[in-house]
């Protein structure tokens, strides 16, 4: 089924929840104006309607093949990857003056999001290019720069990143591919790498690896890793790909989902190509300080697959709406003449209301995160810039662990509103839920999410964001409170219901905070043992905050639609309170059940010790 | 990986909460000793284990396939169900008049729980014989029986269940396939039939029918179906399959999983067989009674799927262990000197025994649910027979509801505890992931299992049901409190947690029944659009009073060990009670959040009315 890019809830999202306007008058971003940023996003649609979307079945039904060394990505992918770079999507959110265009993360994540959306596994090329771009940005000497980024940003050449190998997954200490240092100040790597996404393709003329290797030299651990650039043809002096590199494709996985997208084993240094023994690499930045280089990518990649989250709930969740307004199957509960469409039936509107609560919770969620990136950056006031920066890296691996996880349940959904028929290839609906499953894993799986975000986000600032953040919602109880006084009957009980919903839910996760720091560092496993249940818990909250914000602003507009002509349609807004009010009705009061496994950890620790599974 | 029969955790769920030896001692099953079932059991675990586990992975990765309407199924499918029928297997329930062993249900069904762990795709085929013999000696007239259950119960011969159609699916008032009465008392059927699970096949001589059909002066709706049996080749007067009878199997379908499954579309009336033009069939019972009849099998169809669910949810379980327990990646978080296995960290511990306290607690709950349909056909006090019937009927949809999406749940959880290893098909966490998610759909999806549960089982008997569980459940309260004064400090605070979070369970069902008391008819909307939250409400505190239970027989044995020797070693006994324990901390606590979900039933129904869904 086709894809349209939910432009209306992304405007309502951008302007009244993440601030738009005010993001599009800080300095740095004068020409971002709001009539250039309409435009994007309707271009953004557009492009991603007609070009990508088409991409993703076919894609999933004709996976990226291998042949002697060579990967024949789907058909259209490598036409489309043309015309994507040609219209310079891959250059959204870089300097202009490498030859991107400079907007605001808010904006160019929002068209990520819907080029996510549109096919998941053909997006991953673009993403994993933005972050060898970025890297080299941050850490790079002005000689890579040059050589790489403007191909990069142009979208001729592609970018991946190498970090894992069979016994490295969410380790990093042991990685073991080798550089040796040559007189000419270049490198020479050997090892094998896997799970390489795009490592090798079809669609760009070249592809520009970033990756993690040891010098001979170097401490064992994360503090002996360095990092380089690989590329698959060594630039020639006027920048045009030249000798083929020592890095081959030894097979692609098969995968569950993302078919489309080559995940490749690659060899570095059989000595098969046009340089001798071992792949040529350039270092990035000082030896030893390649993980530390990483992290500074990291908190993007992150935040970027927790939009993937969102992009794959979001299709899912069209498609199953789709499906039950067409499918006539049975009669009304409360009795009726004749057939009803599915849509009718109260199970059937509470999966499709809990994929889209879900869906547009964590959008709103991500684009508050993505706000407060570009404050963060951008801000003249020190005091703002600090305040957003510390909610920006407290909320990324909830983004990441909150909308990755809400995906995998809202595609699992999507297939049971579809029935027997969600369980046909053919139909479409499975696709998803093969697709989303990747997302909890990839980038730092939902664990390692959680132990950032308690390990290092939380205690880093002794719990003062989380604090802040809970100073923030109880002005939007304020609001909810408000807000009831002045709607109609059935709003009003929906509104008072989120409010007691959203208090409760503010209490379960100040109860789980006051226990892990009660247990602290006396009982460390007790509180690791909730750590996901605490990351889960305050996605929930921080995503319905976002929702209740919407209510809000909803019913705003509704109450002054009759006075000015207001931006959103009575219908949207409607629309939109409903989702939001749903969202307090039945997601909420998930974080009091979150909050009791935190407050668990010490009988959930001793289970695990008295158990057999360790 | 292998499979392990999880013959301990069998064998102490049948004694100590089913009470094995109780049904054992029920008139009927005088030849069912304690030493036979023993020794079913040993068996089964060595013939499923050896003979069908193999066959898993081959079938996932080498589907059944079609060509020219003849259908191959995996490698080793074939002779393996030879093996399985003439070592008597799929007699196991059925009565020995017709050739099988007459055991009780509970032991059936946990034999039957082993044989789809090992093969869900292969285990698909002999449960759908089940459902076909129980049909025939419900309803068949002794012609019908003589000529097909001897055979079905062999194994010679298979069966199939033929309800849905393109338009009719969970609404069989849709039904439109044509059954033409003749002269000589059979029937000519004429139609499509879609989603028929072993619809056709290679591994019998002959396949057997049932067919859900109109006859042309039918009434309209679920009131002039009519049920009969086609056979695909019609039995000679000796009893051999005879002329090839005019249903086709035209295409197989892609699924999403159960791969080794072949899921047929048949077509009946083409005119190519043997027999002019029709399919010719026989009526089963009387006509139009054909849903009444289908009702009758209905519950122990429902009852087999939901088993599957533990049966997927264990096997996704062992493999989950034995991954965790081998591979090594990152370091303690308590610090330590070097690697440790992942089965070390927080996280993965919460995981696996998320998955463990799941699949343990729905066999108990199924376990004790076949028990009382034992003690429901057998038990010489009328009274008792009512009170176990009406038990056995309420939990049906419980176990089939609850333990499939549960199954899911673990499946999921698989994928994850294996990282990026779970996503690549070559590892098999995937496959469990894709199989299981058939069961919340086939055999009614859960919000049709939630219906039955709210508008057939709960009102039928003014609740009563509902509140005999919730006394039996306040007597597992005082036992718990019982167990907590006698246990050592850590076993009393995870006891007392277990006793605080049933209590809390069972305050929040009983909230959710007087909501839905006090909401009723007036407006049943509001109801059911909390029906499956409320079923798995019912599920997660009727598994975990069981697991409570679990709990309270653990800790006795452990008591007594110094005393008397017990059958349950003291590594067995820890272990489980570490289960049960986390299953209170971790799963008890969800039972608030979908209760406050079926409370919020009015403003759920709201919700929808604004919304743009229906």
């Amino acid at each position: 089924m086709s894809y349209h890019v939910p432009l209306a809830d992304i405007r309502f999202t951008l302007k009244e929840l993440a601030g738009l306007d005010g993001v599009l008058a800080l300095p740095g971003y004068e020409e971002a104006t709001p009539d250039l940023v309409d435009a994007v996003l309707r271009e953004n649609a557009r492009f991603v309607e007609q070009a990508i979307a088409p991409l993703n079945r076919a894609g999933d039904r004709r996976p990226a093949s291998w042949r002697d060394g060579t990967v024949t990505t789907p058909p259209g992918y490598a036409e489309t990857f043309r015309a994507y770079a040609q219209a310079g999507w891959q250059g959204l959110l870089h300097p202009p003056a490498w030859g991107g265009q400079g907007l605001p993360k808010l904006v160019a994540a929002v068209a990520n999001e819907n080029i996510n959306s549109a096919c998941l596994a053909f997006s991953l090329c673009p993403l994993l290019t933005d972050g060898v771009i970025e890297a080299l940005l941050a850490v790079g000497s002005e000689a890579l720069r040059e050589t790489y980024v403007p191909n990069l940003v142009a979208g001729k050449w592609t970018g991946t990143m190498n970090l894992t190998e069979p016994q490295a997954g969410s380790d990093l200490a042991q990685v073991a591919m080798r550089a040796v240092p040559q007189q000419d100040g270049t490198y020479r790597l050997s090892g094998q790498k896997i799970f390489i996404t795009y490592g090798e393709h079809d669609m760009a003329e070249n592809i520009v690896h970033l990756v993690l290797a040891r010098t001979p030299d170097a401490p064992a651990g994360v503090k002996g890793i360095s990092l380089f650039v690989v590329p698959k043809y060594l630039p020639t002096a006027d920048g045009a790909p030249g000798a083929r590199n020592d890095v081959w494709c030894a097979s692609l996985e098969d995968k569950l989902g993302i078919h489309g997208s080559p995940t490749a084993v690659l060899i570095y240094g059989d000595g098969k190509g046009e340089v001798g023994a071992g792949a040529v690499g350039h270092l990035v930045g000082e030896e030893n300080r390649g993980l530390e280089y990483m992290f500074i990518m990291m908190n993007a990649a992150r935040y970027a697959v927790g939009q993937q989250g969102v992009a794959v709930a979001e299709r899912a969740t069209q498609q199953a709406v789709a499906y039950a307004r067409e499918r006539v199957q049975g009669r009304a509960v409360e009795g009726s003449k004749g057939p009803v469409t599915i849509a009718h039936h109260p199970d059937v509107q509470r999966m499709l209301l809990t994929m889209r609560a879900l869906t547009e919770g964590g959008r709103a969620l991500s684009s508050v995160t993505a706000a407060a990136f570009d404050l963060a950056g951008h801000h003249p006031d020190a005091e703002t810039r600090d305040r957003n920066r510390a909610f920006y890296e407290f909320m990324v691996p909830v983004v990441k662990g909150f909308c990755t996880e809400s995906a995998v349940e809202v595609a699992s959904l999507g297939v049971q509103v579809h029935g027997g028929m969600g369980y046909i290839e053919e139909t479409g609906a499975a696709q998803h839920y093969r697709d989303a499953r990747i997302l909890p894993i990839y980038e730092g799986t939902t664990a390692i999410q959680a132990n950032d975000l308690i390990g290092r986000k939380l205690l880093r600032d002794g719990g003062a964001t989380a604090r802040h953040l809970l100073q923030a919602m109880r002005e939007t109880l304020d609001a909810l409170q408000q807000a009831e006084a002045t709607a109609s009957a059935p709003d009003a009980a929906g509104l008072a219901l989120m409010r007691v919903n959203l208090a409760q839910a503010m209490q379960a996760q100040q109860q789980a905070l006051e226990f892990m720091a009660r247990t602290g560092m006396g009982n460390v496993r007790a509180v690791f043992a909730g750590s996901v249940p605490f990351l889960m818990l305050t996605g929930v909250l921080a995503a319905g905050w976002q929702m209740a914000r919407a209510a809000v602003a909803c019913h705003r507009h509704l109450q002054d639609a009759g006075n000015s002509p207001t931006e959103w349609s009575p219908d949207f807004l409607r629309n939109k309170l409903a989702t939001a009010i749903f969202y307090g009705a039945h997601i909420l009061p998930r974080a009091a059940a979150l909050s009791a496994a935190v407050q668990a950890g010490v009988v959930t620790d001793t289970c695990a010790k008295y158990s057999d599974i360790a």
